[in-house]
């Protein structure tokens, strides 16, 4: 690299680093706000978050990056594809474009507009008051369709965001993976609702916090979760931030009277986003290619380790012992046949985050459907609390009985936009059995491994092949690289199949 | 006020607002770097925290600023001097030119170093290692040195950095104060020295860290700290902490073997700092008027707190029962006049932070001299160790096996600057005094209302005449508004040759 070349380098990565370290920042409160923060701290909280994200949009979107990327990128154009700089440059640039084309005005009255809606959601859930947040969801789909409009030449007004979360894709790429998906998963359900109900009532007994706190913790550790380099603490709505490649937290939740709802499977749901983030390459830490590719990726990685590990017929050979010893009173007489049945019970529930593995896609469905819908000016959000119920009866024959457990259920259209907080969801756990399928066919010895607790193997593999790489190829690249094509149902399929057969006799 | 006064004085809020928010972010990264982050988070976190301090300088230094400054300034010099919107304008306009005359980069050297600095104490102190710090200690002296240059015809290097912290002292009126200080100190210690040393051995026993926890907060709730708007976190070194006036955080460490050590006293002392930044009026949140006015007078409020309240036979009258029955095993049998001689014991001791009422301002002396001397250049930091030991040996009659209890002691050499930081350790047991004072004269029935538990009158009288007016008056003006005069040590003395003449028959 000629001198000058390695001083614009040098320069746009001060920037980057500056950018990050602000990103960063607004993570630490954000992480604060949603653990320890007293509620009088609310109101400052969200001017410093909003000055704090406002300050970054202006770093980031400085012509002067601008001209350092165009500079780097023609100096640099005989540099490897998966070079880490030509990585660097082409994920910046990619994101760059991206950022300039929301004025800064309007990314603040974003997330001015986000701390407002959130408020109101909060106290609008419990009291069941759609009333409360229809204003504020009115306002929010008016910016969303905003939003698309600072990208021209988009097929639907969700697919900028979409874009944005899971890049390449687009609503009717969606739309396409979703009918498929329903298509299979609709008969498995109705196959599963035809036979005898399973029994979970060993999980609904008296689970004492500590002790469920603790062997989380373990199970943690044991998948290999770093904890020099993160921490556990409680919330109300886990989720997993990284702070840096060395600093990425996770929080969880309790039910004391559920072993299923929270606790164990919550954990270790964050532990796999949390070592997604802890294995990416130090060499990207504070720049664009230290975070996951995506929020298909980032989510097939929560997914693989929560159900097709954590929920495995192997994994409970090896650790079911140990909960048992943890709670004697509750599973001593449980055998683990019984356990694995009750911890994959399929049921029609109102809940998303209750789901189990096979309905769970089918609340995500009917959410990118809704808002979809809502974008496209067919559903207004008069008629959104009525048209959620209607969804819910025909698809998973469930009617909530207020709007608390139906449209006021999630904050994701209470945050900030419409569009493009869904879909990952369920991509994520369509990549979870891809991905599993492929470590396996590379160490076949892998459930045997798992069945004997050593959980390291598939925690390098995945280290190796996804987790290093962090932004630096796309969702589709990193695909490619590590199936050999595109993303596809059968490996899912084929795993629920095979998995509940069993379970159900099918 | 004109619109177009309105329009400037609205924009000089809103950027005053945006370097709050930042600054007040970085209290968030630092309090979580004390309290809960995980090791690996360390490296990052300098990064950001050094981010966030350059740019809230370069915010608060932006020309704009000081244009705003100029034009309200003229425009609303009819404005009363106690008005929110002259003392806004005033204490501002007196902030900017401090931070204007300091160069951005040299300022973003100090953060650097700061850090490099602190690193490299953490692992000296326990060490013992003297040599490991005494490059950063040069650079730091050096450093200072340079700062002091910033502010041309000081008279004593030390002056812009005791005047940054107690603004209107120079390093020749607190030495007056000091000589005063310390010749009516020396005499009293000795006189104890000359009686039978108290009995503490009842505060040496085996006291769980729950137990102590909550007995802490039970008393901080009894002060008025509003835990709605504040929280108490585990720490090594404890500190107070604002994010907001709606937000103020306290932090504890606790000694399991040692009643006396952390725990109760450090959450009163903390729980002072604390209500004082609680107590500031609301109409000065994120503007440079939400903070104590000068390090004397924060101080001044955890020791009135800690001290003349915590550590009254009053007090105890009322709250001993409670700390008995919270520890019947261990206080059963101890009266409350052994407990309350214990907790007031006087000894020449090694530790600053583990000092008594009556020699903790000797530790304090010896630190501001030692570290005008060094900044003089009669001190060079290759005899400070020694130099340490010797004004130990002369002042307190003890001397340290080792520098990690010597000159390691205090982490505020190894932060930054040398200079201004200690003084107000001192300044604020005088001042303690003098407000209580004060407050008895407006109110005697407080001593009487503390020995029944009611607080709260001591708390609204300190809350009216120095809480709410944040830092709209200097320390100066503050003293005269609330006493009539200025600092004064007469108080102090009367207080301290009251208490521990009766304590110890002198």
């Amino acid at each position: 690299m000629s001198t000058i070349r390695e001083k614009s380098y040098t320069e746009l990565k001060q920037r980057l680093h500056e950018v990050n370290d602000l990103n960063k920042a607004a993570y630490v409160l954000m992480w604060d706000q949603s653990t320890y923060m007293p509620s009088g701290g609310a109101s400052a909280r969200g001017r410093q978050l909003a000055t704090l994200q406002k300050i970054a949009h202006e770093k980031f979107t400085d012509p002067a990056i601008g001209h350092l990327l165009d500079q780097l990128m023609v100096a640099n154009n005989k540099l490897p594809y998966d070079s880490d700089e030509a990585s660097l440059l082409r994920v910046t640039h990619r994101q760059y474009e991206r950022a300039i084309k929301v004025p800064a005005e309007f990314a603040a009255s974003i997330a001015g507009h986000a701390a407002d809606s959130y408020a109101a959601w909060a106290e609008a859930r419990p009291a069941n008051d759609f009333a409360k947040v229809r204003p504020f969801l009115q306002k929010t789909l008016d910016l969303s369709r905003r939003y698309a409009d600072f990208f021209p030449g988009y097929e639907h007004p969700a697919d900028p965001l979409i874009d944005g979360s899971d890049y390449g894709m687009k609503a009717s790429t969606v739309r396409k993976i979703f009918a498929d998906l329903r298509a299979g998963l609709v008969p498995l359900v109705r196959a599963i609702g035809e036979k005898s109900e399973s029994d979970d009532s060993c999980l609904h007994q008296h689970y004492p916090e500590a002790a469920q706190w603790e062997f989380g913790l373990e199970i943690a550790k044991e998948i290999g979760y770093d904890l020099n380099r993160g921490r556990q603490d409680k919330t109300l709505h886990p989720f997993a931030i990284p702070f840096s490649i060395n600093d990425v937290r996770i929080t969880t939740r309790f039910n004391e009277e559920d072993l299923g709802d929270g606790g164990l499977f919550s954990t270790i749901h964050e532990v796999g986003h949390a070592i997604y983030e802890q294995g990416i390459s130090t060499a990207y830490e504070a720049t664009p290619l230290a975070a996951g590719t995506s929020s298909g990726v980032h989510e097939s990685q929560s997914r693989l380790w929560e159900n097709i590990v954590g929920r495995s017929r192997g994994f409970w050979a090896h650790y079911y012992p140990q909960l048992q010893a943890k709670f004697p009173d509750q599973l001593a007489s449980v055998d683990v046949d019984e356990f694995y049945r009750a911890i994959n019970k399929v049921q029609r529930s109102l809940i998303r985050t209750d789901a189990d593995e096979v309905t769970y896609n089918l609340h995500v469905i009917i959410r990118f459907d809704l808002e979809l819908a809502m974008l496209e000016g067919t559903l207004s959000i008069d008629d959104l609390p009525a048209a959620w119920h209607d969804r819910y009866e025909a698809d998973l024959g469930v009617r909530a009985p207020n709007d608390s457990d139906g449209v006021l259920q999630d904050v994701h259209w209470y945050g900030g936009l419409i569009g493009g907080a869904f879909q990952g969801y369920a991509l994520g756990n369509i990549l979870a059995s891809q991905f599993y399928a492929k470590a396996i066919e590379a160490h076949p010895e892998i459930p045997q491994q798992i069945a004997t607790g050593q959980l390291d193997p598939l925690h390098t593999w995945l280290r190796k092949n996804i987790y290093t790489h962090g932004s630096k190829f796309t969702a589709p690249e990193l695909i490619e690289r590590v199936t050999g094509g595109e993303m596809a149902l059968e490996p899912y399929f084929g795993y629920l199949k095979s998995k509940y057969g069993e379970i159900y006799g099918l």
